[in-house]
């Protein structure tokens, strides 16, 4: 097989399909993802043993635990997959909403439309499930979509693909709206990011590796989620048991995921009193604490934070720890070391706090909140596709408003200009 | 000169004077441009003298009348340049605008605030006042400029930096806020689009050549303006009327702007009343026409429009005719060749000019109206620093809030996840 054919023609198939989808109405997309969810439910064997041959060869090829335990479909999987598709219908469609629309002096009306962005390329590892979770999103959007999962995936990912294929017929809508790449051969992906004509987006889910790799080659805008650093500063004029509730669950609500915090940041006054009773809390928490030779001034036996400290992100149970003389200092830290993704405050000042939401520049900006907060379904955007660390087109978590942009509508009455 | 080495300096000085403008008041950015402007009217002598220096060297150089009318500055040039400063400083201040701040069932309270994109460079040629007209959005919408002009203008642009410099120092702000290249190696060129990690976003203004070249290299995320193929579909509910003055002005008013109709479709039941009509009044204003078959039935003595002429933007007095014989064949045939700039409808029919909207994927669907309306200023933008026919981001008109980007804050009262 040509490779640069295969994947011209899965572009021009998609292409032609995001001009009939963009016409279908909000009726038709929730009635093909209901006929999606009908066809998983009705194909849970077909999917279990599709996934049962992936999980098969996985092993043989010595994939590690965590990657097996991603890779597995579950009974539980499939319904997660079936409940995220409903919920998907129930959120409200974006497309075709018209804002701002006012009159101008020379009389026309102007306003904005929203649209989809038309031809969405979703590239991802592993997690089959994500095959469903970026289809539906991108459906209920509007888009076509191109997706490519990872070879260890293929063949549950070839059985989630004749679901969505049923029902998407079933539905009356083509079929080529939602295609998935067939081949496992890594060329795909160089052909995907770098064919404008046909992919308006790519959203690359996975590791830093992928992401960094298809930024650095894609000839298309990529959405890309890079690190999540994310910092807690306890001001000094902070509520001590705010700051130990968020401090704390910043950090051990969950290691693994973007929103954990891996540097906290704490004001000078406070770090002789406040300081041991996290040490504590911590370390009973089985987290490895690095600090600044003024934090290890008052926890005992911790090592030192180095230059490389500031700018990791552990994903683990590291916490980097550092005191700083005053607010400015923790926002030059943390607009040099964040990744702009999350960053927080603790503090009852009304002045700082405000300060800190204008000048740190990152996606999610808080006060007096756990960073874990920062994820679509916490900020009520029902879903998403991803969070963005990119600071054009979308930032933070990127929900259904994400995969789509606004083009200006103008009503007249045979306006011409003068 | 090591070019890659003043580049670096003045990319990490731009991001330095961003993270202080990204904290300017709206007071102190308004009283800037006023200085700006004052600084302007102080020295027009000397803007007028270095810009002769250009001039002498462009008629040297054999440079063509149309690019020595756009180098010239004028005392009516500088008369503009303040006038623009003014407009600007009277705009409402984007940023920091907080929108949909809404609790949570969490108990947070979610919202979006606007903020400044950072860093912004651009590139562009001939016309000087492109230095203080790009300087004044970027500098409004909290932004650092990086401003690289065409070796042609470096005089002009020099005496225009140098008051920019001098207005932002008797405002307080920093003079790294807007920066002019001061070389005219083409080397800097590549620099500036390959440092994603001082420039956010690339805004190329210049011919299609220009724009095409940068989009292929940068590594920053490029918002492009490239053809405007824009057209008028005269459906067969039009109203006459409405009908020949929309295509008459979309054509006429101005040949050389991206907003002008380059291709007419009419539907076939009107083509033999219609078109005599228009020809007439196209041939009388000089404009040559070229047609399908069925125009060139009806219009005599036109020659045959041929499959490159539906793809052209001529910028010129030319337009190419074609009868089509309903609206989807209008809308396929836009969707194919239009460059997703500026389409519009004329039609009575509430049913078709509703689809119209709908179904063209341009950044500006009119319906009863010229194409020339789409510009920031008739939008009510108030100015622009270009017009985007990409779809992520900003499409169309890019005015103040295409210099922005939304970033999420939460508000909390010690909140943590459980």
């Amino acid at each position: 097989m040509n490779i640069k054919n295969y994947m011209v023609d899965i572009g021009q198939r998609a292409r032609r399909a995001s001009r009939e989808i963009v016409k279908a109405d909000t009726g038709k997309k929730n009635a093909a993802l209901q006929a999606i969810a009908d066809q998983i439910e009705t194909n849970r064997e077909q999917l279990i043993s599709a996934n049962r041959q992936d999980l098969s060869r996985a092993k043989k090829n010595n994939l590690d635990s965590a990657m097996l335990d991603r890779l597995e479909i579950k009974s539980s999987t499939i319904d997660g997959m079936i409940e995220g598709l409903h919920q998907v219908a129930l959120l409200a469609d974006p497309v075709g909403e018209i804002s701002e629309l006012n009159y101008r002096p020379s009389g026309i009306q102007v306003g904005r439309m929203r649209v989809p962005l038309g031809v969405i390329g979703i590239i991802y590892e592993s997690r089959p499930n994500v095959t469903v979770e970026a289809a539906s999103l991108c459906l209920k959007s509007g888009n076509a979509t191109i997706l490519r999962g990872g070879s260890e995936a293929i063949d549950s990912n070839q059985a989630i693909a004749t679901c969505i294929k049923k029902g998407l017929q079933a539905a009356g809508l083509p079929t080529d709206a939602v295609q998935v790449v067939e081949t496992t051969d890594r060329e795909a992906v160089g052909e995907l990011i770098t064919m404008p004509e046909y992919v308006d987006v790519i959203v690359p889910r996975g590791g830093k590796g992928l992401i960094e790799r298809i930024s650095r080659d894609a000839k298309v805008t990529v959405i890309k989620h890079l690190d999540g650093i994310c910092h807690v500063y306890i001001d000094d004029l902070a509520d001590h048991d705010k700051a130990v509730n968020i401090a704390i669950n910043s950090k051990t609500q969950r290691y693994g995921t973007c929103n954990t915090m891996e540097t906290l940041l704490v004001h000078k006054n406070l770090a002789a009193k406040l300081l041991p009773v996290l040490a504590e809390s911590f370390q009973s928490a089985g987290v490895e604490l690095r600090g600044c030779d003024q934090s290890r001034a008052v926890i005992s036996g911790i090592n030192i934070a180095t230059e490389e400290d500031w700018s990791t992100e552990y994903l683990a149970p590291i916490l980097a720890i550092k005191v700083v003389n005053d607010m400015d200092e923790a926002i030059t830290h943390i607009n040099r070391y964040s990744s702009q993704h999350t960053d927080s405050i603790v503090t009852e000042s009304y002045t700082r706090g405000r300060r800190f939401l204008a000048e740190v520049d990152s996606s999610s900006v808080m006060i007096n909140a756990s960073t874990r907060f920062a994820d679509g379904f916490e900020y009520g955007l029902g879903a998403e596709i991803g969070i963005s660390t990119d600071k054009i087109h979308a930032r933070g978590p990127v929900g259904l408003e994400g995969l789509t942009s606004q083009k200006f509508i103008v009503l007249g009455d045979g306006h011409i200009r003068r």
